[in-house]
Formats: structure tokens, C-alpha cells, sequence
């Protein structure tokens, strides 16, 4: 234990609970502006957590600026657990949530771009405390992409090893030789798209407040709204939809992508494998969802939620097919429509993408579809094996032959994922929740998408849940939000052994 | 094409015939000592079936006795089809079963010792028929075991390169250096079994129709019963109950060990590291279960099967909770209550144990045990490989370390197993089936089991399900007997492409 570089992990946390504290006061003045009660509850969370943060910064000095793996992990989780355990205190002082197990899992629920909430009526809340809940998307989402690369840097470290850690996906291309360059860019795109859609959404009828909250949810693929119903709310603006679907599209892209389609090298995204499946995931899944809606959804079968056919049918359709296709493979779990009503078969084609993920490199969670690639390639290169045990063929991804430790690992994540989904759902079963809730809340919580099936369905929430599955779940978004082995390798006692 | 050796296939399927006649011919006393109507569609079909054999037999006479790993592959695959298209013949032309989805889903249920039904009262069959039924169940369990080590070196080959092809797990302890012999001694262990369950049932009290159906039925870990409760029939002759527990926990044990167990070699049997798992499972999920029953089943969620408690209460919850804990571990599908009334947890647990399976070398169904203590070794293996990412740590198993190969083909078997098992949850639902049956379904099939949850519950049965989901089921059944591999093979194009 002794071997642990202490202070440049406390002094990481510190560094990140100034951010955090930062963020608390960007949130005041939308409190103070609208002249509410909470503006005291969040000027207080920020006060507090900027002290904490600058405490922790000042009074831990590293004799060294040496980083190791095992510290790498750990700043990683402690770095959203300082975040969680802070953030929570705008909930908490404002009164506004005033449980613990509650604010805790509405903030982790937020960091982790989840979007699961436990709010029964959104719109009743402060404009402040609203600012803030989007805020920890949006914070949760520049961690993913940014955070352990651009901050580290600031303490003087490169950090490729936490990057490997820490980035959604099993590896990301370089895009530049120097790490920190390379955050400062995709932090800037992150920037940027967050202010298109904000001016798209303002220009298209939102009010300024909803569309900055909105623009932080997407870009973050987090999922939180303003509005009760979601996006449901703009069923009569078509135009607010399609901004949102193609800022989710974007968002569940590799950053990296992204970032070569604005220098104007479309070739390079193109060419990216994970990005023609990506696509053509979800304009097939699309295409078979809004035959259903058109043709298949039985009268019986209306959704709960409005579904008004501004431009007539076919349209309303698709336009509904694709936003809660995206909505779930890109994991930010906006609602347009109650998907669950749309027939057995499309809840199940739903569930099913619950396991799918949008891309490596993004600010989506869940497996992701690079590891679904590999996955098939390698068993179809299975059966090859089996006729002919002795070829040693490589699976092969964007050209270039993936080494077999690669492939294992991603085998592995999928293994320890699937044994996690099954033993959470009994666990959750074990805290009363029916056995498709549990199994949809499971699922959900682990990929980071938000509403799920059963009791947690799209016009649901988790409020009902009791306290045991509330912080089961919050448990479940913390690791899968962190792709599992970063929180997981906590708990195995080789992490405290002396090397 | 022609590189295959066509002859020594269709030598091998007509061997099949011949033999699935005899049984055919073995079950006609039955109908005729009971003079039922019957008994002419059983020698109907037991005639046709070995004539078809006898002609398939005898106009093949390979030049060569040579045997690939091709020829391998379709012998197992085509040697079950076969069985299952005469086997379903004593259905149609006795005219119990007169449609041809039902008919085939019933046989295939019963060679691959699934247990899922599509007859709604099953105590008004015929008795020879009844016979048939339970006798698909034991040919199919003496398929798994023995089949390719017994018959293919009647042929003149040793059959090594099928027996790793068709043993119910990765690998096999070998336990004679001749094959033949091997096949031979587990044969008449599988026959000894049979019998003396036959007899001990006879003694608690079963008539003996009775006894010799069920015994076959649960060494095979088929799951048929001639009645219409199943074992729940016998609620109030506990020792009955006992005794199937006994033997359908042996069938879920790996035949190997039983082999030297008999021979007094009971250290081999608790040094197996499978098997003390296989143990430990059984004894603490049915705790579980044992205490949910007797303290926590709330008084609305009451058993539909009757439920009297014979010796009192806490046995009765012991032993229902043993009953079904064994029946779903080893895929019998015997059911003794309605487990999936035995609350939300109770079902959650049930519904993972859908995924456990039995002992590899046994002949139960599903992902197994053995593959599972190899899974989380594995994963915690890779929580050691992050930290240590140039360190080179074998997986060990019975105190040998595995070759990673074996560890990497058994994630993928798990890999392809998961994402079967999701793809044909959506399926089912598309062919009408609701969520929650369509997983059920989906699972029991694949994993062999038998009853499920929801609407194929294991009160209730298949015979609801339209044509498609019938269809879909049984190639369900037969690609999960086979290890997926031997079926999904011959989908591959490279398996059509000349070597």
C-alpha cells in the first residue's frame, strides 16, 4: 500500500472537485436570476466543494509526479466518486432532494450519462437545480472523452496508460502525437457541438434554458430533460426532434471521427469500420421499427405518450422509429415515444439493442459496437478454426490484423458483462423488483441508456425503487459507465498486493 | 463437394435408422398388450424406418473408411435429423400427434433431452406411444454419450476427432485407451442407471409402465413424464420424489466419474474440481430457495401444482426446493411445483440457472459448469493481467494449467451461446410470443431444459405457440444438444469450400 503514490491521487481528486465546484457556480445565477430558495442551497454545495477540492490540492504534494497503472485506476474511480459525492450536495442543501440515496443516484445517474431519474415531476423543480442536474451530464461526458487526458497533463503526466484505462472502447487511435493536444481538441468539439445545438434547439422554438439543458444531455449522450414527457414534450416540432437525432447520431460517434469529418477528411470516417456498422445498425433496426409502427402495432397497443402525426404517418413513423433507436443504441435514453407499446417484438428488438452501444470513443455507453464486430468476426473465424485447428488466422478490424490478447480481452469484458447483467438481475429481483423490470433496469443501469422495460419503462421512472435496488443500480452505473475493469479491479485482492 | 465421403455418411444414417426402428419395434408390445389403436401406426413406422435404414445401409459401401473432420460434423448433425424424421413417424401414423410441427417438435424435444411439450393431456395417450416418447428421450441421452464412440468404429473408425466434436463439453477425460471400450462401459453404466431407477421406483410404488418411462426419462435428463403434474403427481410419496432426485442429480454428473465411483475410486470423484462446484451449486442455491419457501413466500404467490407437505413443512420446502434446483442444474425439466410462484427472486434465480447447465460428459444440456469455472477464472485472471500486462498467467483447472486456445474457444462458445439466445428472444417475440415467454422460451430450448417462465411456465406447455415459434424452438433444441458448433458448422461457407 505503501508503494501508492497517495498525494497525486488526492491531488487529482482535489483538482477535480474545484471543476466540479466551478460547474455548482455556473448553476447559481440560473437560480439567482429566477430568484429561487435553492440558489443558497447551491452557492453553499459550490463553497463547500471548492473548498474540499482546494484542501485536498494544497495540502497533498507529490515528492514524485510518477503515475503507475494501479494509481491510474484508482484516480479514475475516485475521480467519479469525489464527483458523485460532491454533486450531490446541490440536491441535498436545496432541499430539493433531500434523501441521500436518492440525490446520490440522480448524480450518478448524471456523471455516469445514464439519464435514469428519480424525479416524479421535473418541471416542478428550480431552474438552478435543473442547470445542475444537466450539468453533471454534460461534466460525466467531457470525463469520458477528456478528463484523464487533459487533466493529467496539468500535474505534469502523460497519461496513454490511464487513456487505455479510462477511454469507452478498447483502444483509440491516435489522432496526435501529444496527449494533451489531443484532448484539447476533442474537448473543443465537445464545446462546439454543445453550442450548435443549443442555437440549433433555440432557433427551432425552445426556450434558451431548455435548449442549453437539452444540448448538455445530448452531446453527453446523457438523456436527462427539462420536461416531464421528455422529448415527447415536442411532439408538435418535428424540426426540435431531428436536431436532437442528429446530435445523438453524433455524439454516439468516435470523437476522433468526428474531429477528421470537420477538417474535412471524410475518407478517414468512411473508411472506419465501426462507423459503416454503426450507421447501418441504425437504419435497419429503423426501417424494421417503423414497419412495425405503420403496420404491425395493433390498436390495442397506443402509446401512453402523445403521438401526434404532425406531418402524417409515415413520417411520424420513422421520425419516432429513428429517434428511439438512436436514443437507446447511442445510450441517452431521450423519449420521443413509449417504445414498449409498440408490440412484444419491437420491446424485444429494444432490449436487445440495450446490449449494443453506440461507438469506442464516444460519450456512449454499453458493450459498443467495435466489440460487437470483433465478437462476430471471431466466431465465424471459430467455426474456420474447428474444421482446421491448427491455421492460425487473426480477426481482422479497419484493415489490420487485431492481436489475439485483444480479442480475449474483448471476450472477456463481454463474459464478465453478461455474468454481471444476470447475477444484477436476480440481485434486483432479490430488492422486489419484478423479473422484466429488474432484468430492464439491470440492463439499462449497466449501459448507461436510462428508461428501460417493465416498471422502469420509458414513461416511468426509478422513484418506486427501494433504497437497496437504488443504490444497486447506482453501483451498476458507476461500472459500466467505467467499462467495468476500472472499478472492478478494486475488488481483486491482487490490486493490494505488493508487487 | 465431392472430397466428402458421401457413403460412409449415409452408411452411418442408415445405421441410425436401423437402430431408432428397433426401439420403434420395442415400443409396440406396449400398445399391443394395452390393444390400442395405436400399435399399428408404432409397427408402421418402426417397418418404414428400418427399411429406410436397411436400403441407406446397404447401397452405400464406402471404398474408403477414412473419416474427416467434415464427415465428422455432418454425421452428429444429420445423424440427429435423421432420428428426428422416423422418430416422428410412430406420432403421424398413429394419428396422436397428426400435424407434422407438432410431431417434429415433440421428437426433437426428445432426442435432445429437452422435455418441452406440445400435448395438453398427456395421461389419455396411448401407452405404446407414451413408451415412444420417453424411449426418444433415452436414445438421445445414449446419443450424447455414446453414439459416435459406439457405432462409427462399427464401421472401422476410431471416432476420436468426433468424440471432441460431440462430448457435452470442451474436452474428455479419457478414460480407456480404446475408445470402443470406453463407449461400451459408459453404455452399460447408462443401462445399469436406467435399470435400477427403474426398480427402486417400482418399490416406492409406481406401476411399472410408470417407472420404467420416468427412469428413462431422468438418466437421460429428457423431462417427459406420463403425467399430466409431471412429479408433482407424486406429492404425497415423497420417497418417489427422492429417488428421481437421486438419479437425476448422477445423469448431471460427468459419466466418467460415476465410471470411478463404481470402481471405488471415490477419490477421483472428489478431487474433480467440476464436480465439487456442481455440488456447491446444487446445495447453496437450493438453500436459497429452501428459505424462500418456508419464510418469505408470500401467502398470495401460492403454488398452482399441488403442494401437500407430506413430512412437514420444512422437508417439503427442502425437497421441492432440491427437486427444481436439480431438475433446472441438469436440465431435466421434471417439475414437482410451479417455482416461477415461488416469487420474483425465486424466478430471477430459476431463470439464471437457465444458463448453469450440468456436467460436462454427462447428459445434460446447456453452458456447463466446467465452462463457467473456466469463465471466472478468466476474468479474474484478466483483473490480474491489467495490472501485470506482460505477465503470462495460464488458466489452471483439476491442478493443470489449460491452454489459453481451449480458454479462448470456451468465451467464444459463451459469446456465441449469449448472442443466440438474445437473437432468438427477439424471433420468438416476433412470432407472437410476449417478452418475458419469448426469453423463456428461448433459454429452456437452447439450454435443453424443458419448462420456462411465463406462458411455457412450468405449468403450462408449448402447445400455444404458432407454427414458426415450434419450428424455431426445436432448431433451438437441436443446435444447443449439439454444442452449437457441430450445427452452426455447417452455416459456414468455409465449410462448403473445398479444403
Amino acid at each position: 500500500m505503501q508503494s501508492l503514490n497517495q498525494q497525486i491521487i488526492l491531488r487529482f481528486l482535489g483538482l477535480t472537485a474545484i471543476l466540479n465546484g466551478f460547474f455548482m457556480f455556473i448553476a447559481y445565477p440560473f437560480s439567482w436570476y429566477y430568484d429561487e430558495e435553492a440558489q443558497w442551497g447551491i452557492l453553499g454545495a459550490g463553497t463547500i466543494t471548492v473548498i474540499i477540492g482546494f484542501l485536498l490540492y494544497v495540502l497533498n504534494k507529490p515528492k514524485s509526479t510518477n503515475i503507475q497503472r494501479k494509481e491510474g485506476y484508482l484516480i479514475v474511480t475516485l475521480g467519479w466518486l469525489t464527483l458523485s459525492f460532491t454533486g450531490c450536495l446541490p440536491y441535498l442543501l436545496s432541499d430539493t432532494i433531500p434523501n441521500i440515496t436518492d440525490a446520490l443516484f440522480e448524480t450518478i445517474s448524471g456523471y455516469s450519462t445514464t439519464g435514469s431519474s428519480i424525479l416524479n415531476n421535473i418541471e416542478s423543480m428550480p431552474k438552478g437545480i435543473l442547470f445542475w442536474r444537466s450539468a453533471t451530464h454534460w461534466i460525466g461526458g467531457m470525463g469520458i472523452i477528456v478528463l484523464t487526458i487533459a487533466i493529467l497533463p496539468l500535474l505534469g503526466i502523460g497519461g496513454m496508460q490511464l487513456f487505455s484505462a479510462e477511454a469507452p472502447g478498447p483502444s483509440a487511435d491516435k489522432l496526435h502525437p501529444r496527449i494533451t493536444e489531443t484532448a484539447k481538441r476533442l474537448w473543443l468539439i465537445y464545446v462546439v457541438l454543445t453550442f450548435a445545438e443549443f442555437f440549433l434547439l433555440k432557433i427551432a422554438g425552445m426556450t434558451w434554458f431548455d435548449a442549453i439543458n437539452h444540448a448538455m444531455a445530448t452531446v453527453s449522450t446523457g438523456g436527462f430533460s427539462t420536461k416531464n414527457a421528455s422529448l415527447a414534450h415536442y411532439n408538435n416540432f418535428p424540426i426540435i426532434q431531428y436536431i436532437v437525432i442528429f446530435f445523438m447520431f453524433i455524439a454516439g460517434t468516435n470523437f476522433v471521427l468526428t474531429y477528421f469529418a470537420l477538417k474535412g477528411k471524410v475518407r478517414k470516417v468512411i473508411e472506419s469500420e465501426e462507423f459503416r456498422y454503426y450507421v447501418f445498425a441504425i437504419l435497419s433496426i429503423t426501417s424494421i421499427i417503423a414497419i412495425i409502427i405503420l403496420f404491425f402495432q395493433e390498436p390495442t397497443l397506443q402509446t401512453s405518450i402523445e403521438h401526434p402525426k404532425v406531418f402524417g404517418e409515415t413520417e411520424s413513423a420513422i421520425r419516432h422509429a429513428l429517434f428511439q433507436v438512436i436514443s437507446v443504441i447511442t445510450t441517452t435514453g431521450f423519449v420521443s415515444a413509449d417504445f414498449t407499446m409498440w408490440s412484444f417484438f419491437a420491446s424485444g428488438i429494444f432490449f436487445a439493442l440495450f446490449f449494443l452501444g453506440g461507438s469506442a470513443g464516444s460519450t456512449s455507453g454499453g458493450i459498443k459496437v467495435m466489440r460487437h464486430i470483433i465478437m462476430l468476426k471471431n466466431s465465424f473465424l471459430e467455426f474456420k478454426k474447428s474444421l482446421h485447428p491448427n491455421a492460425i488466422i487473426p480477426v481482422r478490424y479497419n484493415g489490420k490484423a487485431i492481436k489475439q490478447h485483444i480479442v480475449f480481452n474483448i471476450l472477456s469484458f463481454f463474459v464478465i458483462y453478461m455474468l454481471i447483467f444476470m447475477t444484477s438481475s436476480v440481485i434486483l429481483t432479490f430488492f422486489g423488483l419484478d423479473f422484466i423490470s429488474a432484468m430492464g433496469a439491470a440492463a439499462s443501469s449497466l449501459g448507461n441508456i436510462g428508461p428501460a422495460i417493465g416498471s422502469v419503462s420509458p414513461v416511468d421512472n426509478f422513484a418506486h425503487l427501494s433504497t437497496g435496488a437504488k443504490w444497486f443500480c447506482s453501483f451498476l452505473m458507476l461500472i459500466g459507465r467505467l467499462e467495468l475493469f476500472t472499478v472492478l479491479i478494486l475488488f481483486s485482492p491482487s490490486f493490494w498486493r505488493r508487487a
